[in-house]
């Protein structure tokens, strides 16, 4: 959406270049909207989908705590007004010396997914509570994960179990159903594996307390999504289905969810062409591409509605690509975007829901072309 | 290659956290062998690959032209110590205003591949010399171009009959074989399209003068590359037999093959683990990856040499992935990267033939890891 105060921005500050403009007014409306619809889990906002400061500002003040993936992450958390206790260390991939640097900054909340990063926090940060991240498949999302984070749940057991034998609170179990998840089963598949992973330890004597439920919460982009309030309930039913009467704490780590539909960003077209007479499709060339903010435009896996001064007049399909000399700056290709025919060079166009991920995977100079500017409003 | 002047800066100066060391001698090394093998051809070097202030020095010293994609790099041109007469604005994708500045700047010589942008030109650089590029097939190349630059050689007759009609000077042909294109006889095909629109506008009196056959000449990763010499050999075939004793004036834009083999990124392992006990498969995780230098390996494309301290011992089958929460940041998983099963946590690693396309790629802060730092000696 592009919201009225978005709209008083671009016509009165006239921002010179591609730009990221973000409403604080989304985001406050966001986060209520996350409280009011899983009243019982606590809301870790994901810093990487968008760590501007008064983004973070806003959600300390309204008593978010922070999934952070850095040092430097729980730096900006810690600046924005949030105390260590509010921060999780949620990347699972820490460098023993960064896990010292956030036990002395005061994090004692760590995540985990094998052995070897446990022994590293039982020396770097000694009594820490850890949760252990447990593969999922995520069947249903648009940006399916890797096997990247996680362990299967037999493994999960050994990992939490080996925390407790050094000394560490073996805290809880986390899983990601995949970014942009729309199937609202993906979550009752999870908690199904983090159920057993809790029996299994509490006849060993060991009491997780916490499940973590990450993000992948989704922003509306082309297609409708089911409403906070439909996954709330949807996450309800399946903890009460796995835990019974004996619901553990919940965490919840939007990023996306919590920024995305909240930023615009504004972008020109450079050039317009074909490459033969006969071609039907049209090349249309913006400031903006893969390189200095539509990193997730990577394989056409999100598509972004767009905006034109020419919308309702008839379109015709066309290839996306951005201003850079690679041939890879290209964002749909595969499946042409369908853009007015009386698309111009110089029109400014409207990109909406790019509020996350979009600011800090822009490339440093990529082409000289510089990275993508961000206006919090 | 790790050459001697690497080693003693990495044990001297022991950089803390992930970085890239370009020798100075080693470009030096590729831009005379370029000259050596290609003695009839200008060396534009394409600046995108690496715009270190030092190594645009030191080829700006050599004599060499710059092929730029920016304003800003045209700015890092000038600053480097060339003349905007050596100066090529390679992108066929440009604001009017940009065209402009380039003007003011000096710069004459732009490439163009379509009408719209030859229309451009013409209004903001009236008088300039453009060439236009033709769309090649790219077999062959290890990172296939798409069809993002170029039109058919048909049109670009057209287009160059239009920039004559509009007071511009219709000066050339380009072309662009693919990255790290080993197949000799990509420029033989695409020097034969070249010849005919050289033919085509010589019958209607426009003659143009230069063929820029692009980049596209390999640096060694782990396959052997025809030599320098060899390419030239063949290019200078190909130009014989296809424009005969009217061979034209013709320009090169080395980029990955005048700075690939002159970088090494220096990285340390931190983590490995499995997903399951029964998994044979290890996942090593760098601080390093796709978002912070390696945007390389999109699609596993460019499969760099590793060096480790246990080079020699027995390998087994890894997963590599970078430090971020992303689970996109994996570099090769398709096809698992053989490493020494003696690896641990803390090993550095040194990354071969990553002078180009890596520092300026680098995303600002994604996850709060800042950008690729560069050393260049």
């Amino acid at each position: 959406m592009i919201t009225q105060r978005m709209r008083d921005f671009f016509e009165t500050r006239r921002p010179e270049g591609p730009c990221l403009v973000v409403d604080l007014d989304v985001v406050r409306a966001n986060y209520l909207g996350f409280e009011k619809a899983l009243p019982q889990a606590r809301i870790f906002y994901a810093v990487k989908a968008n760590p501007a400061p008064e983004v973070l500002r806003l959600l300390a003040s309204l008593g978010s705590c922070f999934d952070t993936a850095s040092v430097a992450e729980i730096e900006m958390a810690l600046e924005a007004g949030a105390t260590p206790n509010r921060i999780s260390y949620g990347n699972t991939i820490k460098k023993e010396r960064d896990i010292a640097r956030a036990h002395a900054l005061g994090v004692s909340l760590y995540a985990v997914d094998c052995v070897e990063e446990v022994e590293k926090i039982a020396r770097a940060a000694p009594g820490a509570r850890v949760f252990c991240r447990v593969l999922t498949d995520g069947e249903g999302a648009e940006w399916p994960l890797s096997r990247k984070f996680g362990c299967v749940p037999e493994m999960a057991v050994d990992v939490l179990r080996h925390a407790r034998t050094l000394g560490l609170e073996s805290y809880g179990v986390s899983f990601h159903v995949g970014s942009q998840q729309t199937d609202l089963n993906a979550w009752d598949r999870a908690l199904s594996d983090a159920a057993n992973v809790f029996k299994t330890l509490a006849n060993e004597g060991i009491l997780l307390k916490m499940v973590n439920m990450g993000g992948g919460f989704p922003t509306r982009y082309l297609n409708d999504v089911p409403t906070a309030q439909a996954y709330g309930m949807a996450i309800f039913d399946a903890l009460s289905r796995h835990f019974g009467n004996r619901i553990p704490e919940t965490i919840i780590e939007p990023g996306r969810g919590m920024v995305g539909n909240a930023g615009v960003i504004r972008t020109e077209v450079v050039l317009i062409s074909r490459k033969a007479d006969n071609d039907n499709v049209r090349w249309v060339y913006l400031d903006i591409g893969k390189f200095n903010g539509l990193a997730e435009t990577m394989d056409e896996a999100i598509r972004y509605p767009i905006v034109t001064p020419h919308d309702g007049d008839a379109v015709g399909p066309c290839v996306l690509a951005g201003p850079t000399c690679d041939s890879a700056d290209v964002m749909y290709e595969k499946t042409p975007y369908p853009l007015p025919v009386a698309l111009n060079v110089g029109d400014e166009l409207f990109i909406l829901g790019t509020g996350a991920y979009t600011a800090t995977y822009a490339s440093v100079a990529f082409n000289g072309f510089e990275p993508l500017r961000s206006y919090i409003i």
